[in-house]
This record gives C-alpha cells, structure tokens and sequence, in this order.
C-alpha cells in the first residue's frame, strides 16, 4: 500500500475511512496532492476527478443526496475552495452531508504574498455545522525549509521532548477536530470543513502508516419525545377541526405505507404533497397550486386549517405559502431531526423526531374524525379540476406547458427524476407524476447554478435510470457539469429551451422592452448542440408535438453515450399559455 | 426618466452616480429587479448582462482593472452571490475595487424556509474592506404584505411621527452605509460588499425620484511621509553596498521614467522586473527565473542584497522567493499604499507611498554609487543566460517551451496581453516582451478560475487590441466566459492545449501512472472547437510550427468575430524541454 509521508494525510484519510466516507471527488491541484496520493490509493475509497471546483461539489452533492452519507471533496489551496461554496450552501439548506478537505498552505505563509492563498479559515461562516483548521505536523524532516523551522522553534525551546509531546498534542487535536467534523457531518446531516495545512515536500509516499488514530466512539442520532409532549400534542391534534399536513423535499421511502394510509384515512385531514415530496397516495392532494391559484377569500377561508403539521425540506409552491401566511393556522408544528422553519410565521412546535417515528408514535394513540367533510370537499374540488385541467391541455399549443405533460407521463418505469430551477420544477408540480418515479431538486437554495452536476451526481449513485429535466439559463449556467469521466450512458438530459429566462415572463414586470428582454429574461440564441459533440452525449431535437413525441420513442432505450434532447418552445407564448390556465381551471 | 418605487434602489443607484460608478454588470433575477430597472434606465451607466455570477465578477474585475475604478455587480438573493466569490478574493488580494450590490430578502424572510434565500449578511468575511447589510425601507405601501407590516410594527407604536423618524434614521443610515462602502473601495481599492433587501413588488416604477441623498464629501488618498523617516531611509540606503529592487505585479506607466533612468543608472542598483510588472529599461532584469534558477551557493551569495525594496503586487518567480528567504537581506522595503506582504520574512519597513511619489521624494535625496560591479557582474549573466537561451531555442523541437518563444514575439504592437495561470505566465516569464505590450495577470490569487472573464472585461474597458494567452484546463474551467454578448471583435484568445493540466508535469511527483494522469494532470480530449462554433469565435488549430507560424500570419487581422486559435502541443516532451532548459543555460 501507498501512503503519503505526511503524517496529516494519513490521519485524515484513516480517519475518512474510519467513519466509512467511501465517496471523494477531488480537483486537481499541488498542495492536495498529499490527500489525493493517499485517497486514490487505497481501494477502500472510490474517487473521482473533476477540474472545475464549483461542479465537483455539486457532483459530490447528488452522490450524497443519493447514498445519504457524507461524501468528501478535496481541493488545492486558495480560490478553489470558494467555488464549493455554492453547492455547500445547498447542502446546508438542504441536509445534505459533504465534507470539504482543502488543502491550505502553513499558517506561516498564509497573507505572505504567496501564490494561491487566502484566508481559508471559517471560509463558509454559518453555511457548515462544524469548520475547523488543522495544525501542521511538527515531523523533523531532513529537508525542512529554514522558514518552517523558524516560525515552528522561534518561540519554543528545541529540546527533544519539548518537540516531541508537542508533536503528541497536536496529533491528538487533529484527530479529535477530524472526528468531531466527520460525526457532525453524518450527526446533522450538513456540510462541515476541514482544512488542513500541508508544508513541502507534497508528493512523498511512503508504504507503512506512521499513525495510529485512537479508536473513537461512533454517536448515534438520538430520538425521542417524552410522554407529556405527546399527551400535548394528541390534546391540540384531537381539537382541531380541519388539519392540513404539507409535505416538502423528502426522500423516497421515508414514510411507512401504513401511516400514510391511516392518514388518508381519516376525513379531517388534508395531505399536501409537493412533488419533491416522493410522497403519494390516491387521496393526497399533489398539485398544490392547482387547488390553490383560483381560490378567493371564500375559498382560502374554507380552506384554512386548525393545525398545520409539515414535515419534509422547503416548498416550492408560493401560492401555499401565501395563503398559510395570510390565513394562518392557531397550530404550527414541523417534524425533522435537525431544523423547524417558521415559514408561515406562526410555527409553535418543533418536533425533533423523523417524520416516521413521530408516525409511529403519534398515530397509535389518535383516535380518527370520521365526521368531517373537510377532506370529502376538497377532493370534489380536486377532482373539478383536475377535469378543467385535462380539458385545458386539448386547447392549447406546443408550448411549455403542454410539453410537460408529455414529457412527465414518458419518464421511464421505476426511474429517477432530477430537475432543474426554477421554471422547469415549477411546471412539474402542475402534472401528476407516478408513484414509481423518484423526483429530486435542489430546494436548499433554488439556485440554478448546479442542478446538471447534481443529477450526474445522483446517476452515478443510484442504480436507477435518472433524467434530468432543466431550463435553458440553468443548463448552460451549469455548462462544465458535462466535463465529467462518470456520467453513466442510462443517463438523460431534457432542455426545454426558451431561450431566456422563462420564468421571468411569469413573473411581474414590463414585458417585451429591449431592457426586459437584455437583463431579465437575457435572452440568447445558444443550443446545446455543440456541448453534446464536445462532451459526447447524443443529441437530438424537438420543436413540436410530433418531433418530441418521435423523439421519445426511443430517447430512453438503451444507448452508447448518454442523450441530450433539447425541446424550443415559444417563448412569447409560454407564460400567456401558464396564466391562462390558473384562469381556466378556476 | 424611470425609477425603481422602492427608495433603497433609488437611494444605491443615486449614490453609485455620485460616487462615479459607471459600469455595471448586471446578472438576472428578480430580487434585484429594482436595482436593473434603476441602473437600465440610467444613461450615466454602461450596463452589462452576464448570467452566470463567477463570470460575471471576473469581467467586472477585468473593466475595473483597466479603468482604475471601481465596479458594480448587482445579482439576486441566495446563493447568486456565493459564486461572486473566487473574484471577490482575487481582487482583495489585488486590490482592485468590486462593488458587490447584492439583492436580498428582508430579514424576516431570511432563514425562514423562503426560496434563494441564505445568510447573506457578511458572507465574504474577511475578503472584502467592508460589508453593510442595508435595511429595509419602511414606506407604507397600499399592498405590503400582512407579515411584512407584522414585523415591522409588531414592537413600535404606529404613530405617523413615529414611523416617519424611524423611516429618517433609516435612510440616514443607508446614505451614510452606502457613502462609506463605496468611499473605501476607492480608497482602499478592493473590494467592498453592500447587501440590499427588497421586499415585494420589486417590479413598480416612478417618474420621479422619491430621496434627495445628503452631499458628501469625497475623502482622497494621503500620501505623506516624514522627515524623519525619509533621512533614516536614506541612511540605511546608502550604507547599503548591494540594493535590489523586485517589482511584481504593477499599473503601466505607474513610474515616470526619469526615476527608472535614475535606477538604472546607480551601479549598486538591480532592478529585478517581474512581466506582469509593466516596467522596462534595458539594464534592468526580466527573467528572473534566467538568473536564479542556475546559480549554486556561490552564484547566491553573489547576488545577495544588503537591501532588498519591493513594489507592486504578488511575485510569480518562486524561484526568487527562495532564494530571498534563503539568502535575507538586512532590510526589506515595501512601497505600497495598502498592504506590505513580509514574502521573504525579513519585512523592516512599510512605505505607504505610491512608488512614483517614493522615487520623487527619496532619488533627489540619494547619493548614487558609481562604483560598485554588482549590477556589471549580473548584467554579464544575464546577457551569458540570454545567448544560452537563444542557443537553446535552436535545438528543441515543437513544444509550450518553443511555442511561447513565436507567441511572445507576434504580439502586436501596443496591445495588451492578458495571461492565465499558471503554467501560461509562468512561461510568458521566460521570455522577454517588449516595451510597448502590457500584461496582466490575475495574481491575487493566482486562481485557474476566472482568467479568460477577466481578460474579456479587460478587453470591453481598454480601447487596445487584447490577446489572452491561456492553458487548457484554465481556459476549459472558464468556458461560461464566452457566454457574453460584449466581446469585442478583436480579442484574441490562444489556447495552448496540452490535453491537461502541464503544471504537473513540472512539480515533483510520479509522472506517467494512471493515477498520475486521472488525478493530477487530469489528461483530456477536449478541443475549444465546438465552444468556438457556440459562441461565435472564429477558430484556427495548430500543432507545429509551421501551422503555428501560417495561422499567425494573419490572425491579428481584422476580422467580423473574435478569434481562438488553438496549439497543441505534446504534453510528455514539454516539462522535459522546461527541465532540461534550466540545465541548458547554466
């Protein structure tokens, strides 16, 4: 076996291992080569290459959000780590575990005037649950520079022993920073860093550890909820009349079938399901905005609940969030392990369980409404227009919206669906997707800024044939995702390409001026083509109903490279054709 | 004329104006929208579009670092601004003035569980010379929204007289906030961050202007130094029998060049120049690494200063940096009017000057030694170094080595060369560059991350020919720089393809593994073809010297697009060329 000399490598890469992090994409670069020698070695580990720093964390993101373990990424020194930032603010927002191993230069050559340095310390402020940074081994090396050598005994006596309890204590801080970062990573489910000093000579190897780590014990989330809380809890819950539970990003699998049935089950709960939810049931309400855009004052009133409970990452529908913050509900309560938003500002419990231990707890000692027509009216409501909506679809033109709908009924059986921000998620809630189909959206942030790195992520993690659908900014905003070894050949991209920013005709503003169409909806004549020959995906295009339905005959079969299918729509029609149809169904 | 409604915008754009803001790079969103609409609808400003945020910093890095002036990006909430980063750092370490205008939620919004929303509030931490967080306007609006006028008036009276002194203080300390961020980028020249929240609707104009902003005063640079400090200087100046001078990166024409001629002609005096210094004189000393690299302890000791002064930003040569910090001076001198960088841990004295106002204040007070060999002895070297270097040329084949000799040379004529890291400049270094070419290169932090953006930036702002000279994986990572709609039609980029990062090649390490080439070198097929055939770049391949020499021919003619030219050249010969040129001339 192969190790760095760097007894700091060493440690870090055991100490990886110890806590089972198996997944590491590293950038290229001089002062990490000490961890890339010791990562790419040893087959415990499976690593990735990939240059640009920004994709590489967002990559390490989709592997993460796929395996729901703490994935690692290593980078040189200086700016490079700053391009994570990104992808760590969406893996803060949304629970996704990453750890960021930078490389740094000696704190003594740090704001010197040395080539790629900054101030890496605590460089992601509030964005990581854990930061820390590490101390340089004090190992006598025959070629110590005079400077090392300076700023390590200017102060201190050189004496043998002095040196080496020196070097004991530090190894203990380093190990003990380390264990602590990569427990909290797995712990909250989040982002930490660990940064970590490395003096020259870089590429040393040796082939015998010169570290032995203690041993340490591996925490385990702790849940649990006292009986008087929940005697609490089933008081207001037995009170209230009309409860609304809203469901935001979540898991596939996160909740027991039979929870979910006995929630459906009882007539005076209503189950809001967003898409990003992987939550379904036949009398849940997926399609929120469907039920909400064309409620008036009577609507919302009839509408707001008693209690509402949320469970699951951030919604994507305004228009709930609107209502619930307009017509506020007199109980509040979130249930997740790590973190309670008081999105609708009146947020009165944070229930710090899983969402199916909370189920499991809870439902057992509730005894069900059966009298209540809370549910019945809405599901008539549902079904009125769910009608208007199919009629909607035979009255209008290739556009946006009506792509969808042929577009989310072709995803294949059993397969995973990635998508981008912010239009092309928006106008996925609007169609109902199948039960068998697992949908992922980086809702941390909404950012648009690495959804294509992310799916390729999550392709290369899962075993399931994963699409990913995004919109134009967002797909070349993300260009470099495609400068990528791994992305499997199953894997499939779908560019509704408008050639703008579609979802700011959606939004207010003076359309169809010059300014409009230069600085917000940035208008452009790009096509994915040419990424597809520089990157080797198959490409193929659609700019009706007849070539997009060709086109998908046999877009998911199986293939040599992976596909790209890039669909025009017109973009001056799109947003007419969308607000319309809240007009329609109302 | 037309206005954001919202006072804060009207209040960031006036104070932009008048603290002589022109250019604006504008990136799309709708938080921002009322800073689009009041900077679009100026003619004061020159607006830019760019959609993806890293690029978009470094292309207002690129204008400010030709126009000496600070510039404004304006991007929307969440993690838009995360990507502003790299070029945040690198102008903090440069010294260039960004202004970052960053959109945000007001702070009842933020943490919440809303969309594109993070903690922006002090996000660059210590890579900015300022950061505010603006607050909210309080106009009572017909529709502010339930939770807005929740929490604003939850806690104070809402008495008119009340709410319009809180709404005085608050658009006093926005005034003075602004005033200040804005002053001490200029100032300082680097970096400040403005955070801006907005609450909705963003989109509402007016005909007039709602604010009057108080006048300011304009503070200007000081530049002084005492009498006293002078006469110690010149004390130790002349006691001193070797003085070298080491000039990074620098401004042209930042020296008048009667001082230079007065440098030169002091036989004590070496004045080492590094390319991106912009300085020439012919008994000065470009090429650094020409006269370091061979020298033997001997050679060192020779050459070692009893003074060393230093100006200009950060050093590329590592070589000198070594030996300085190996072979110290008795005193270091640094002239900067910001920052002293103790590069070579013997830093006795920061002199906060411009260097033209050093040289005019402490030449005529100098004595100049006439009889000293220590600049005949080196300029002996270097002309023995400059025939070996030539003789070199004559014997190695096609390679980066070989190539740069004919690039260097075929610049045009007072253009501007714009160079990426690392390995690019590293080589421009080795070879001499004539008088009239300025060059600049993102040494701040020496990133790989946003070259080709600057240069273009580099290239709207000046009214020079621009040519950039850039390694593949540099220009690769950069590729969304092309996404830009303000190229001019005679920028020229040269990408030197070595399929992989060729730095690598040079550093210790274990070359021609597969590990070596995944991880390290991070080989690739890649080509600018396709990217060129994007964007709209006219594209020309050449892969020896002849082709080389053909496609130069005319490549700096006019033409209807910008053009790329792309070399490749054989990666496994030229780190061996590189090595074995070090050993050619000693």
């Amino acid at each position: 076996m192969k190790y760095s000399k760097i007894p700091l490598s060493q440690t870090v890469v055991t100490l990886c291992k110890t806590h089972n992090i198996q997944h590491i994409v590293i950038s290229p670069g001089s002062r990490n080569a000490p961890l890339t020698i010791g990562f790419t070695h040893d087959d415990f580990f499976k690593s990735y290459s990939i240059v640009d720093e920004r994709c590489a964390a967002f990559f390490a993101l989709g592997i993460a959000q796929q395996t729901q373990q703490p994935v690692a990424v290593v980078c040189t020194s200086g700016s490079a780590l700053l391009n994570y930032y990104p992808a760590i603010s969406e893996a803060y927002y949304s629970h996704i575990p990453l750890v960021v191993l930078s490389a740094d230069r000696p704190k003594h050559l740090v704001d010197v005037g040395d080539g790629q340095t900054i101030k890496q310390k605590n460089v992601y402020g509030e964005h990581v649950f854990y930061s820390t940074n590490l101390k340089l081994d004090l190992i006598k090396k025959e070629n110590t520079s005079q400077d090392v050598e300076l700023a390590i005994f200017k102060s201190i006596e050189n004496k043998l022993e002095r040196f080496l309890g020196l070097q004991k204590d530090i190894q203990t801080y380093n190990e003990s920073e380390i264990h602590d970062a990569l427990t909290i990573a797995r712990l909250k489910s989040g982002p930490v860093h660990i940064n970590i000093p490395f003096e020259e000579p870089l590429y040393d190897t040796v082939e015998e550890l010169s570290i032995n780590p203690k041993p340490f014990k591996i925490s385990s989330r702790e849940e649990k909820i006292d009986d008087f809380e929940i005697k609490s809890l089933m008081d207001v819950w037995h009170h209230a009349k009309r409860k609304m539970i809203l469901v935001g990003v979540l898991q596939p699998n996160s909740i027991e079938e039979k929870w979910l049935q006995e929630l459906a089950d009882d007539d005076s709960v209503l189950v809001f399901t967003e898409t990003t939810s992987n939550i379904h049931h036949p009398d849940f309400f997926p399609g929120i905005d469907k039920i909400i855009a064309p409620l008036g004052e009577d609507g919302f009133k009839a509408l707001q609940p008693d209690i509402l409970l949320t469970f699951g990452g951030l919604v994507v529908s305004k228009k709930i969030k609107n209502f619930l913050r307009k017509y506020k509900p007199e109980h509040h309560w979130h249930v997740d392990m790590f973190r309670a938003n008081d999105t609708f500002f009146c947020l009165d419990k944070h229930i710090k369980l899983t969402p199916n231990t909370f189920f499991k707890t809870f439902l057992p000692l509730i005894t069900h409404h059966t009298k209540s027509d809370y549910k019945a009216s809405w599901l008539a409501v549902r079904q009125k227009r769910r009608k208007s909506h199919e009629e909607y679809l035979k009255t209008i033109p290739f556009s946006d919206f009506k792509m969808f709908n042929t577009l989310v009924k072709s995803i294949p059986r059993q397969s995973q669906l990635q998508v981008g921000n912010s239009s092309a998620i928006r106008y996925t809630q609007l169609f109902q997707l199948r039960k068998d189909i697992q949908v992922f959206c980086n809702r941390g942030t909404s950012g648009i800024d690495g959804s294509t790195s992310t799916a390729i992520g999550a392709s290369v993690a899962n075993n399931k044939q994963t699409t990913f659908i995004t919109g134009d900014l967002s797909f070349f905003y993300d260009s470099n995702a495609l400068w990528n070894n791994y992305i499997p050949k199953n894997f499939r991209i779908i560019v509704i390409n408008n050639k703008g920013g579609g979802i700011f005709r959606i939004l207010p503003g003076h359309k169809n001026t010059d300014n409009f169409d230069t600085y917000f909806e940035t208008k452009h004549q790009l096509t994915a083509e040419q990424l597809c020959a520089m990157y080797g995906f198959e490409y193929a295009v659609a700019t009706d109903e007849n070539t997009l339905n060709s086109n998908l005959e046999d877009f998911y079969e199986i293939s040599r490279q992976p596909k790209l299918l890039e669909i025009f729509t017109p973009s001056a029609l799109n947003d007419e054709i969308l607000l319309n149809y809240f007009d329609f169904i109302r």
